[in-house]
């Protein structure tokens, strides 16, 4: 298992973090008395709901990217962008919640790192093709 | 193929529910009339459009957890995973769209389980690192 | 890593459109005005949001399926399926940002393109099994 080993920390950290994000919103679901199937009501609940999200927009992106750092480039590469794309969801979605108009950080670690590693993936893909890399 | 057969099973079962969901919320928006771009409308088909959303929100983390089960565990683990997930689908599906109070079961089958699998995924994967796995 | 290039080729430019995607619909929020996390405003900006939000629900049953054409099939009807896919994407948000009515072309030949890729690979499945495939 260990040539993936850090692969699939930086997965299952990811997963973990997406869970803890899905029970942020059903807690202010409940919080804010907003009753299923509402995803409308109070801003904080809209909020939680939207970064929930948003995160599920991000999660179909940063899965197979995940894989395909770890095939094209390396084990430790797949999971330093697993790590820091899991800090920069909990920034993201704290932010949102709090403060909307400061969650940019935490969105530059995870959705502009994904579109950072899907060019690199790119590049890495069509050099080696070219016979290059 | 055989050695991940469950495994498959249970994947391509998953992805049958899901297509059923997507068929099922777009023949609500067609039976209430509500045209899209629209996500409002008859409670039924609200439920069926949040029905068909969890489920979304339910598979991002379902597909890689249904990998690491394989992986980690065993191609029948994973496909009992798959199995019961897909019951459990069906069953919130059905009850959101009639009575969005008893959906708790088909939940617990699909996302409580999930949330189980990868608590003992973070197990598994911590006890093989400390090499007593 | 040639036996899975037309793969992994397809999987990278379904990517690169799904990114291409959130960012017109996040050229939408920014062009009608509407500040997050509101999800209603100018029927152009429900539209681009709603193109999206269909190609996340697409995105979850397009990529396990991608996976399994490699697997199943071959290299190169993966990579054709991406391709198809991918370009089926690119139509319909397209068409349902500008007249809905036309979006029908670009569904066909994504989300109708992978129904009839999961009925191939269920059939492809149940063979096998049987010994016939």
């Amino acid at each position: 298992m260990h040539h993936i080993s850090f692969t699939l920390g930086g997965l299952v950290l990811s997963l973990a973090v997406y869970v803890w994000i899905v029970l942020r919103a059903g807690q202010a679901r409940g919080k804010y008395g907003v009753a299923a199937p509402a995803v409308t009501g109070a801003p904080e609940f809209e909020r939680a709901l939207r970064g929930q999200q948003n995160t599920v927009e991000q999660m179909v992106l940063f899965l197979p990217l995940l894989g395909l750092a770890s095939y094209l480039w390396s084990d430790i590469a797949a999971g330093v962008y697993g790590l820091v794309w899991s800090v920069g969801r909990v920034l993201y979605v704290e932010a949102y919640i709090r403060n909307p108009a400061k969650r940019s950080l935490g969105f530059l670690l995870s959705g502009g790192l994904s579109m950072g590693v899907l060019i690199a993936v790119v590049v890495t893909f069509g050099l080696r093709h070219l016979g290059i890399g």
